[in-house]
């Protein structure tokens, strides 16, 4: 059965994913001739960068996440549908949903990767992983309530078990989150639990490859192992995680750490739909596009940001997945439509690369910038802020970020140091 | 096992639960010659006269919420833990929780009020109560969720139950509910789902009552029950719910009512402990006590706020459930235990009524203040933004809440409109 969308005459262009290559898209069609239906799963857009500031009680949800239906903009431009795509009918240009089909003229595919747990189902079991707002909520209650535990624990096993976060990936995320806790160790906890001896937490950053920050310059590397080093936090290179039972975690040197947190940022996959061309399924199912940034096999249907396999000279495994090539990405895709639309051939996408930033903590980041510039420290600090305020979407979510984190500076405090327990009706269908 | 907490050799206060009465009573002790433990099992405060409006999307949960640690205080003033009085031991002055015992010199059971269902399961299991943050959560995702809802669906019976809402019990919850959600239907959701026809929207308010608001005067019962007609809500008085199968409501006089949404406001009752003299106990499960807030039968135990029966002449069925009933007598309670660890005996408890106001909606609210003065209208509104701002506890919430107040007066806008499910690892303990 159809989704029940009025249909307009023009071409319909159908978004899959309001992540930043879909909700640039858009915007970008704002004002196109064409009818755009946008479905998520979520309500809300949501600024992933910053999550782990809500993991560790510095921002509230509400900053960080933005209802879609407010972009999508209020005078029947697009239709919104919360729901989630299952497969693609080439054949009759239908996208199937969990709530039935939408005919299509253009369909772009921008629903991002989820976290990868490498077929190890016990892992995905027992450690949390931080790549949704739902998530960022259950890390910051873990993170808070184990410190409630210790207070109500006696057994010195359990106690070394509580005060150990293991936080396994030295991407940006982990290394974000690491700094994070550190300093919600150092500067906040404390001040709340005078009871406890954080001087006995511990926590440990594990990555497979030789340094943190891989996907960054040997120099930003460096500093962030010093910076992340000189918190406190202990670092472990060129080993894995095999197994994690939810009390010890096994290494893939056969080391065992015992640890009641095991944050896992170790990797993501992406989700291709079914029905989509053979030949642009490659690894990590992503999807594979030509240079137009339209799925290899297909006419009409892009792949844009981190479910696009788009290599490059310079990134010959595919454009990194960083928030500004799905930008960048969304905002081409909709001028590559108007193109199609009038008949025309899109030019080639270029990816123009502007740099990469993570942040350690307070007044510390590392950010490598065009042109081989690497900054890493104060400037890089103030730089990073600057442009996660900028890319954040809405007027009033800025302003609200940048106080809180003026506030979170200024009195070492974090305001949000909730545990929400999820309520649910017992008959609840959803 | 007893719970390991430090003794100092001072009598110890014990306070189970963290709203009104017992946050007063903590700040009142601060410079008192005791040691105080505070236990809730949540480690925030809630200000519940504004969970409603988290509810209905106006306000962020970290505005109505405060974390207890803080107001503990920091430099080992209070000691805090997060978990559940289950049984009083009279016999020898201990505290059972579900985490081992606590010795007490002076225990205050300030742990207020549940949802009463009055025994019937089928409503508990389907509908959606309002008090506690979980639940404003969970309310507030299936009030959005059911247009989202609306939008995939496209059977009419199943339509017209989604644009239904029932809201059970016209006290404060109900009668504010009921105007906020009535903003929203017609300010807020048409922006959003332009496709929706809210003028098919349907907000029943019912209660068994002849009036609404019976506890405040017949002016603000009239004024109210105007209002909130004038916004649309159909108002059912005289006649109360009987069964709720998650579908159809059956209300007492044989009526029925197709709805996807109950919400249950129609009655609290406390939750006594075990071991409580047997005399205290009274009718809604709470604890009747002395005029000094004693619980009857029992030397150095209190009960306050919301769980404590405490008739006067004006009130023969006991204080009303308000938080200045429950701050008030936080306030005596302390100095009380003072004047009783002096050796003295406490003057009796005597309340000041400084009236009760409820909301309505933009510009509207109405107010019984004290000397017989009864407001509606404009003023009173004014009246309780002023109030409810200066009782919210933190200096930062007061700013955010006014902002948000004020952003969202001027641009009929509500910001958190997230559908935020619950996040949990498959094998979480909690």
């Amino acid at each position: 059965m159809p989704l029940s969308i009025a249909k307009t005459g023009k071409p319909r262009v159908v978004i899959v994913g309001g992540g930043f290559a879909g909700i640039n898209l858009l915007r970008k069609l704002r004002h196109a001739d064409v009818q755009v239906v946008l479905i998520d799963r979520n309500n809300y857009h949501t600024f992933q960068p910053l999550l782990y500031q809500v993991a560790t009680s510095g921002l509230e949800v509400g900053s960080i996440a933005f209802p879609l239906r407010k972009l999508a903009g209020r005078r029947k431009k697009a239709a919104f549908r919360m729901t989630e795509a299952t497969a693609v009918d080439m054949a009759h240009n239908r996208l199937k949903t969990l709530n039935g089909y939408i005919d299509y003229d253009y369909l772009v595919i921008a629903s991002g990767t989820r976290v990868n747990y490498f077929g190890n189902q016990e892992i995905e079991q027992n450690s949390m992983p931080l790549k949704t707002i739902d998530q960022s909520i259950a890390l910051r209650n873990l993170i808070l309530q184990n410190n409630e535990k210790l207070l109500l624990t006696q057994a010195p096993d359990s106690q070394k078990r509580l005060m150990t976060i293991v936080i396994a990936g030295g991407g940006p995320t982990g290394v974000e989150l690491a700094g994070a806790i550190s300093e919600l160790k150092s500067k906040v906890l404390p001040k709340d639990y005078p009871e406890i001896d954080f001087s006995q937490m511990h926590i440990i950053l594990i990555d497979f490859a030789p340094r943190l920050l891989s996907t960054m310059s040997v120099d930003a590397s460096q500093a962030a192992l010093k910076n992340i080093t000189d918190y406190g936090v202990e670092v472990r290179l060129g080993v894995g995680i095999k197994g994690y039972d939810g009390r010890t975690a096994t290494l893939s040197n056969g080391d065992t750490i015992e640890t009641e947190t095991l944050i896992w940022a170790a990797g993501v996959t992406g989700e291709a739909l079914d029905g989509l061309p053979n030949e642009s399924i490659v690894k990590g199912n992503r999807i594979a596009v030509d240079s137009d940034c339209r799925v290899k096999g297909s006419d009409n249907i892009f792949a844009l940001g981190d479910i696009a396999f788009f290599p490059t000279e310079k990134y010959p495994l595919g454009l990194p997945g960083l928030a500004t090539v799905a930008i960048q990405q969304g905002k081409y895709a909709a001028a590559a439509i108007r193109t199609l639309i009038k008949g025309g051939q899109p030019k080639p996408f270029s990816y123009l690369d502007k740099g990469s930033l993570a942040t350690i903590g307070r007044n510390k980041a590392v950010a490598d910038l065009p042109k081989g510039i690497h900054l890493h420290g104060f400037f890089a600090w103030v730089i990073w802020i600057l442009v996660h305020i900028f890319f954040l979407i809405g007027f009033r979510n800025r302003l609200v970020v940048l106080f809180d984190w003026m506030w979170n500076y200024f009195t070492f405090d974090r305001r949000v140091r909730l545990i929400v327990r999820p309520f649910k009706r017992q008959n609840s269908g959803s």
